[in-house]
């Protein structure tokens, strides 16, 4: 009998729901013959989406509904989960990887909610204090970025960004295939002398590990294509990914709005849509599915609430490659060269 | 006799030198009669460029050349200007202010060292130990914000982000004519007590001021227009700026490229081009001119280096204003609230 990734998907997260989460499942478990998948949530809503993806036998058997009471709404606290919604589809995919059921979970519903789960429930890998969360910034000359913390922690000390980096330079290698990632700290300045107290002394404590280690990147360079993973504290990272999200957003909304303006616009943009429909696709997020939580005891994916069938099947192939890869047996390997650089000083 | 608004123009700075700077000049000349410029640079070239503006004996009479010496290239460090290049435009610039010649200063030169000759030269206002450089980012919904600060100081503390907020707020009332400025504090969500312990500190020092004071603005607020004036540290600051630039140029030159990948995109290129310019045109730092340095004793206004004429325009006519509307006497005025409010906790 092969091997299965198992993962627990939270099938009631998300905008749209049962139908983008379950539409991406049954991609999932088509594209990945070794995916074992555990669907979380109403069983009456998931039987009712299953059945209008047709899948064959061999499919299904590779699936498990486990029946979950409730459902994190984006208005509910983060913290609802310990104890209002204990069964919550997103708490009971995390019970799913604490029990052993599955090896990771997914879920596109409440970001605060599912890192709750993950760190509460699931717990931390030993020796990891924070776990953080780490966005792919898909760059646009072709590689993406893995920009980490992203909304986890704030007032970093400079050994959690050193282990953000290490993390985040696991990530890329196992489940984004990227040979040797080139790692970055996050700071004001290329030079060495540059940044804060905290980026000065996160950089040397990565300096003479076994990494690419770039130094410092700028603001810039999360979307140049320079590094491959750049750390920072988990305030920045948020900041720079909600600030990317509206300028994007704004830039293609006011772009279209301004064609619509005036014949020769609206002519025109008739015929570009093509070319900026494959433009924009480099710039969307469906490609690599969802935010990683790293330094969890298992694999947790997060993806965005609006995500459809394809964003959600790409965050179980990082799930399950993530799995494949022993993720986390990696990230411990390297935290203790860290830990044993940090003593040796 | 009129009274004028005094500013010293570093003729020589920005990528493409006097042609851009003295171009803006004899733009701003016309535009603005009650400006007295003092134009510092090498004499020859300044007349050179002058000669090709057709500008009336008026306008000429209310110009002053000042010859300066040498230049501050790009890959200078920015305290040569304390040494190596005394005489330096930039410097020169700053003497100007200094010795009462003129009110502000305006160039487009080495950010680094124009925020040198600034803080060294011309010396902080008093009660500031951390004069803050504002980005005027224009919002995609019309209205522009001011992001402050964005690269002077990293490692702030609660009190210099509150005296960050007070002087943005005083520069969007008095150069951008905005009633009652709306200031947030950067955070990493909107309600109260998210956040670092910092930009919670900075908060409540705020919230009992004369200001309108909205509380925690997030990454996305940068771009939709929801807030006028935003108070940041200067490493998160100046993190978002460059990351900005990269994704808005980015986003640019990719959608350019791919219409220009196939017959359709290029015909349709050519009939949405004015349409796609006149958007671009609200991003555009060019109506703004440039970052005032806030908090030094004087006015500094230090451009983008790509600036062209209009920019340059722009930024003159804002060291103008600030000093037309006395913007360092209300800043100093809204600093003794600040302080007042500060030592009755």
């Amino acid at each position: 009998m092969p091997e299965f990734y198992r993962v627990a998907l939270d099938a009631m997260g998300g905008d749209i729901g049962p139908k983008a989460t379950i539409a991406g499942a049954a991609m999932a478990l088509k594209a990945i013959p070794d995916l074992y998948l555990i669907l979380v949530g109403n069983e009456g809503q998931i039987k009712q989406h299953l059945a209008s993806h047709p899948l064959e036998d061999e499919q299904l058997a590779r699936t498990k509904i486990v029946h979950s009471g409730s459902v994190v709404n984006m208005h509910d606290k983060a913290t609802c989960i310990l104890r209002e919604k204990k069964d919550s589809s997103i708490r009971v995919a995390a019970e799913c990887v604490k029990n052993g059921d599955a090896h990771g979970m997914v879920s596109m519903g409440h970001t605060g909610a599912a890192m709750v789960a993950s760190m509460k429930v699931i717990g931390n890998l030993p020796g990891i204090d924070r776990p953080a969360l780490a966005a792919i910034f898909p760059s646009l000359r072709g590689t993406p970025t893995v920009l980490l913390d992203v909304g986890a922690n704030v007032d970093c000390k400079a050994d959690h960004i050193a282990k953000f980096a290490v993390m985040g330079a696991v990530y890329a290698e196992v489940v984004l295939g990227v040979d040797k990632p080139k790692v970055g700290v996050l700071s004001v300045g290329e030079e060495d002398g540059k940044g804060s107290e905290t980026t000065k002394q996160a950089s040397s404590l990565l300096r003479d590990l076994d990494l690419n280690f770039g130094g410092n990147a700028e603001g810039r360079d999360i979307w140049n294509g320079d590094f491959d993973v750049v750390a920072c504290d988990g305030f920045v990272g948020n900041v720079v990914l909600k600030s990317s999200e509206a300028l994007a957003e704004g830039i293609r909304y006011g772009l279209k709005e301004s064609l619509e303006c005036n014949l020769l616009g609206r002519m025109g943009g008739l015929l570009v849509r093509p070319s900026m429909r494959n433009f924009y696709k480099k710039l969307d997020y469906a490609e690599y599915g969802g935010a990683p939580l790293l330094g969890v005891n298992g694999i947790s994916i997060i993806g965005h609430g609006r995500s459809h069938g394809k964003a959600v099947a790409s965050a179980i192939r990082a799930a399950a490659r993530g799995d494949k890869n022993r993720i986390n047996d990696r990230i411990q390997e390297r935290m203790r060269r860290l830990l044993d650089a940090g003593h040796g000083k």
